[in-house]
């Protein structure tokens, strides 16, 4: 099944206590993108960019069988930028820069050819921008992902509960589901947010792993602990691209396909914090992926209790 | 095979969001005794009280086949009490009052009959104390598992690492193992801490499970996602005792059969949190901790990657 994906095609510029990247490839959609056609083979991105974006990263994009039609270029104008700069624990960061340019007055626009797409993963947005591709989608995706952070629930809470009632999953970080729900224990918090129309809620805790709720049951899927944390930007567009990729590519929604689902987006996105920005995921062998998914399953293994 | 315990027998008096426990019967003995009684038959516990301590708790240990021959009690003098208040997220704690009383000078005894034990576990104590139990040992036993705390290594840490050069297992916290071993990723904290003298490390991350490292092998336990904890006071401890419990009931330290004790000594934690003090583990059946135990094979279980 194809996949629409939605978010930032952009630059980032990004220093942790392991050096500097200097101007690179970042934005969501980049990360999900490269991350889901790891399992899909056919995805539409909506996204908007300038005229000083490279090309040779969009025909990567298009190698792997991201289609570009709703990809708007604008000549005169620049691309989105974020930079920012990691604290010592990497768990938390500072942001540098913030430069909107095209991102300002981005009207995203559902090309004809995505329209029969049955799964869609909307990435970190304005709810705004992320309630107009709903919108023109003429019926109703087999499965919506919504992707958000804490900035959006500090700004623009309503219309992010207007779009919430339009999903099926929903991917934040614990802070963030303590925040939207008001309770401490992430069990209540997703018992409130499932009322506000996600069935399922993956609560991301970066190194400490990603938890699954849906009806009452649970899956905890573990982070792999590494050697050496190069850069965690785009870990949780990695996740994401992974699970949304992964359900789209087996077209197979239940629980048990959705847990094998956040072991997917776990294992890729493990592999993107190994490297500056999206380099990992660009040189990112099957091989290497189905070890790395090896890993997981063996670190969670305790055959059975005696 | 038998289990030498020990640790502190006292009160506690704990405050968290859920309310005020009193004085109440507390310790890192109480805790790990109940829990290994979970799998273990016969336990020896050393450790000092005063003439306060209340003989049913001290009858419900012996009941359950923990040995008082090691267990000094002092007239005329009290028993340890600690007090503390939890702040809301439940990961920090502030402590209001340490009352040493009996342990200012407590000096352990090791009973005739525990001398032929294999298996010790060492608990929360000055490393002074733990070496001295080490010292009365008339041989190597098999395992020698030791918990410990930052309060040592800030106030004892040349104790502390003699005490590491004689121990096969150590169990401490994420921020603890990066404060002994001088590294943020746990991947090179468990190398640095191997070569201390553990060949096997245990981090214990509370509400992100917990983690098994041995010769470059990892293993990752996840905590169980709960509606309320009540009190996590006793839970390191309970975890402890767990562990414990189960390989010098197996009499098996294989990495394999470690891993199952990690399982094992994080679903007892799991129900310690859920009540104050040592209520819940005093009240729970073994079927009831069986279905516990269950409950995590269930949460990590995503069954092979199609």
């Amino acid at each position: 099944m194809s996949l629409i994906i939605v978010g930032t095609v952009a630059f980032d510029d990004v220093e942790t206590p392991f050096g500097k990247s200097g101007r690179m490839v970042g934005g969501a959609a980049s990360y999900i993108g490269l991350s889901a056609s790891h399992f899909v083979k056919e995805q539409h991105l909506v996204s908007v960019i300038g005229d000083d974006f490279p090309q040779d990263f969009l025909d990567e994009l298009t190698d792997r069988g991201v289609r570009l039609e709703g990809l708007e270029r604008r000549d005169g104008e620049k691309s989105f930028y974020w930079s920012g700069k990691y604290h010592f624990d990497m768990n938390s960061r500072d942001t540098l820069a913030t430069d909107l340019n095209v991102l300002a007055t981005f009207s995203p626009k559902v090309p004809e050819a995505a329209k029969g797409a049955r799964y869609v993963l909307l990435g970190n947005l304005d709810p705004a921008v992320q309630l107009s591709v709903l919108d023109q989608l003429p019926e109703r995706p087999k499965l919506v992902i919504l992707d958000t952070m804490n900035f959006w629930m500090d700004i623009a809470l309503d219309a992010l509960k207007d779009v919430l009632k339009r999903v099926d999953v929903l991917t934040i970080n614990d802070e963030e589901a303590r925040q939207l729900s008001g309770e401490h224990s992430l069990v209540k918090a997703a018992a409130k947010i499932h009322a506000m129309g996600p069935k399922t809620l993956i609560i991301k805790k970066g190194e400490h792993g990603a938890l699954l709720f849906e009806d009452g049951r649970m899956f905890y899927a573990p982070a792999l602990p590494l050697e050496d944390v190069l850069d965690p930007t785009g870990a949780g567009d990695t996740f994401a691209g992974g699970f949304a990729g992964y359900l789209a590519a087996t077209d197979d929604i239940s629980f048990d396909n959705m847990k094998r689902a956040v072991i997917m987006g776990s294992a890729l996105a493990s592999c993107t914090c190994e490297a500056f920005g999206t380099e990992r995921l660009l040189n990112l062998s099957a091989e290497a992926l189905e070890e790395r998914i090896a890993q997981f399953a063996e670190l969670v293994n305790f055959g059975q209790p005696a």
